[in-house]
């Protein structure tokens, strides 16, 4: 079986053109120019007011480990690649630097989450891997927050593998979720590898095995002192949640009844039924777990209808971001060394106005005011721009830019981590825990208005004056470049 | 970090209950009791009238390979398993057998496309791996016929890498594109690692990399003999075009001009006006290649505008497919063996009717009229019936039970092939090519009602009589017992 590489690296994991575009570089002599690469995402995702930030971890595993093992070289070989290219891509490490928010950060739209300062031809090699990593852990994290956000006090569990999109998405999906302010993934390997809480008791194949469902409960419970019984194999009022309370008091202390769990039918009108009849056996404190195609829209109308749930289990909808499967972010080039060693400022036009990208090495700031401790907005700068030596900033939108105000009394933060330092890693992550922490601590410095999960308020993301200037010098210069094209 | 365990195995990519639940059959002394279970979807994907079945390779490597590695183990015992528990699951490997469609089949849905017959803690400890392989990998092979079948001409090409949700989306996700008929794919580790047709050529940032358009599209063809030109970066009609056709022009016979590629504005005004350029500039053979967030639907639209394009790149949509991204698969036990070695039947009932499982061991047939050669539906049986010996039989509607037919003259083919016995792999898998060549044949045995986009007419998959009596004998025997329950 062709998978079965021993080398198989990770490397490789990029469009074809790339690898054609650093031969062009290399064959010109230009592979080893520095240049400044942006990572972002142009729109913020299911209507959402922000983004939780994920992927960073992996990317710096990714970029640590870069170089094209013996198989991948001998396979763009058989590509046709020639020889003196062959000899070079042998040698290629990403020896760059790359700048990055945190993972837990709270982001927006149009703002440089991660920069990359390296040769050309390196960093072009990478942006797939990149874009794939933080396209999909972004867009989970965030789902997981949105859901979470509704349900403050419940315990959400991430219950998705065998719907994720194959299996990396099934573990770093999970691990997102945690971020996001899930409690707990069901994914053993997901909690192995990345040290994440697991959750989960028992499915309906357990209860067809013992045929009765007084059996398989009480042969549950021989084995785990936790027990949660799913109640909804036969018949969920008449013969599961009976059977359920039966076994409960016929085990009494010898257990711990945490409760049930439903995963289909009437959830509304079946927790409310389950609940009298928990209560009416004295089983005040178990909880009612519910599972079957949740998703921050089920479980508001659930919550508007009364149903009597104390936790989710959310599977499909999170793990695949069912309403918006993709994030869309891109990575764009916006600055370059030139023939005498002077960085020079790139953009792309198009026809579509939202894809023009904002030229030059840039710096992002969170704005906090100090009066209130929340977030004024976010402050993009030309890299050589210090916001928190200034007393007064002008934050104007980037459209509408007649939509601007003037602050004061704030903190300037530096949301931008320096985590490789020419190829050398110097970030270490936290564990996924204290991201999720972070992740809420960084989510109460925003208004309520951002938070909400229909219609939110849009948050300031803001360019600085010099930014702005720049930016329209450089659409002009492209126009009369154009220009010039027509008059040839 | 976390996530560098050497021993990192796929069998601990499970579910947590899965590992509780075997644990009761252990302590019950049921694990090796023989067990049967079903892997089938309850729904087309996209309102499709068909899917196209992958995943069957992976399943194979993963099971092969299910072992508990060392770090496995550690790491279960630090979730509280006892000792006695943690021994047993040491020695455990997958010792059944394996029944599945091949890759590249047409199937449908609430029909058995793997079956498997193991012991019942190793059936239960695969579930949530097969699940996430074939949901995930179906779909996209789905997907992706559906967007070939209406493009039959017109070349297909898998882009979506950077989108994909995380890594083994976008490798298994290009393959399964390839099954379901695109020629490439621009992952060139999915590539290496399949063995299937890689393509691309070059992006934006590589026309700014050199600044001029011009210079840019030189360099390339310096390298680089087949030629494609990406004339979006400032000015599609104004500079992109125009320098692409200086730069064929000037290079004539030196490169193989093979045409321009257009990823942003208005593709069916820039290819129209593109292709009148190209054929005035003399170059009536150059290919006008498109991408931009396309799917089915905006092809149809693109065509019903009589926009110029030859081949198409598609992204986001294919690989995440963006319009429903799960499938849905379950994995239901349908057989147990009981305390004297029979084998007994089970169902699953719950209040949602088509989550009602179709109980018993049975086999897949496909009814092919000799007359004409087409497909008249698919048969479930009993695995003690063979169709095969029957001259006449009789098909009806699983739900509208009122609506059948009798079928002549038919070749009744066993869709089931053997692909482990007794845990030893039987079976060897064809090359990804094959199984696209297959996926195009197994289609033309598909009348045209079931092939379209919208609205396909429905594809009868039926049961058998004897099958149909059994699902209702066991629907009988489990209101007998909530009756039963009730009267306690």
């Amino acid at each position: 079986m062709k998978t079965n590489y021993p080398d198989d690296s990770l490397s490789l994991h990029t469009d074809l053109y790339q690898i054609n575009m650093a031969e062009s570089y290399w064959a010109d002599g230009i592979h080893n120019r520095k240049a400044i690469f942006e990572l972002y995402f142009r729109k913020l995702p299911f209507g959402n007011g922000y983004a939780v930030f994920a992927g960073l971890e992996r990317m710096l595993d990714y970029l640590k480990n870069f170089r094209f093992s013996k198989s991948d070289i001998e396979y763009l070989k058989q590509l046709g690649y020639q020889d003196d290219y062959i000899e070079y891509l042998k040698t290629v490490r990403f020896t760059g630097s790359m700048y990055s928010v945190v993972e837990g950060e709270i982001v927006f739209a149009n703002e440089p989450l991660v920069r990359i300062e390296a040769t050309l031809a390196e960093a072009q090699l990478i942006e797939t891997a990149l874009l794939n990593i933080v396209n999909y852990q972004t867009l989970i994290a965030t789902k997981a927050s949105r859901i979470k956000n509704i349900i403050p006090n419940d315990v959400a569990a991430e219950f998705g593998s065998r719907r994720a999109q194959e299996m990396d998405a099934a573990i770093w999906g999970a691990r997102a979720a945690i971020i996001g302010g899930f409690n707990s993934t069901s994914n053993v390997r997901a909690g192995k590898l990345f040290n994440i809480p697991v959750s989960g008791t028992h499915a309906h194949a357990m209860v067809q095995a013992y045929k009765s469902e007084y059996e398989a409960f009480h042969s549950y419970a021989a084995r785990h002192k936790d027990c949660v019984f799913l109640v909804d194999t036969y018949n969920t009022l008449k013969s599961g949640v009976p059977n359920a309370i039966r076994v409960a008091k016929e085990l009494g202390d010898k257990i711990n009844f945490i409760g049930i769990r439903l995963d289909s039918g009437d959830i509304s009108f079946l927790s409310k039924e389950a609940r009298k009849m928990l209560d009416e056996a004295g089983f005040k404190d178990a909880k009612i777990i519910v599972s079957n195609d949740l998703d921050e829209y089920t479980i508001l109308n659930l919550k508007a209808q009364g149903a009597k749930v104390d936790s989710w289990g959310i599977g499909t909808k999170l793990i695949t971001a069912y309403d918006q499967p993709a994030l869309g972010a891109v990575y764009k080039i916006v600055s370059i060394e030139n023939e005498f060693g002077e960085m020079e400022d790139t953009i792309k036009i198009t026809a579509n106005a939202e894809k023009v990208s904002t030229p030059g090495l840039k710096s992002l700031y969170r704005i906090i005011n100090k009066a209130n401790g929340k977030a004024e907005g976010d402050y993009i700068v030309m890299a050589d721009e210090d916001p928190s030596s200034e007393e007064r900033i002008k934050m104007f939108h980037p459209v509408h830019t007649f939509i601007s105000k003037f602050v004061t009394n704030f903190e300037a933060q530096n949301l931008h981590q320096k985590v490789i330092d020419q190829g050398e890693v110097v970030y270490s992550s936290p564990s996924v825990m204290e991201m999720q922490k972070y992740a809420f601590e960084r989510l109460d410095q925003l208004w309520d208005e951002y938070k909400r999960s229909l219609n939110p308020e849009e948050y300031p993301v803001d360019l600085s004056q010099k930014c702005w200037d720049n930016k329209m010098r450089n659409i002009q210069e492209v126009r009369e470049m154009v220009q010039n094209m027509e008059n040839m």
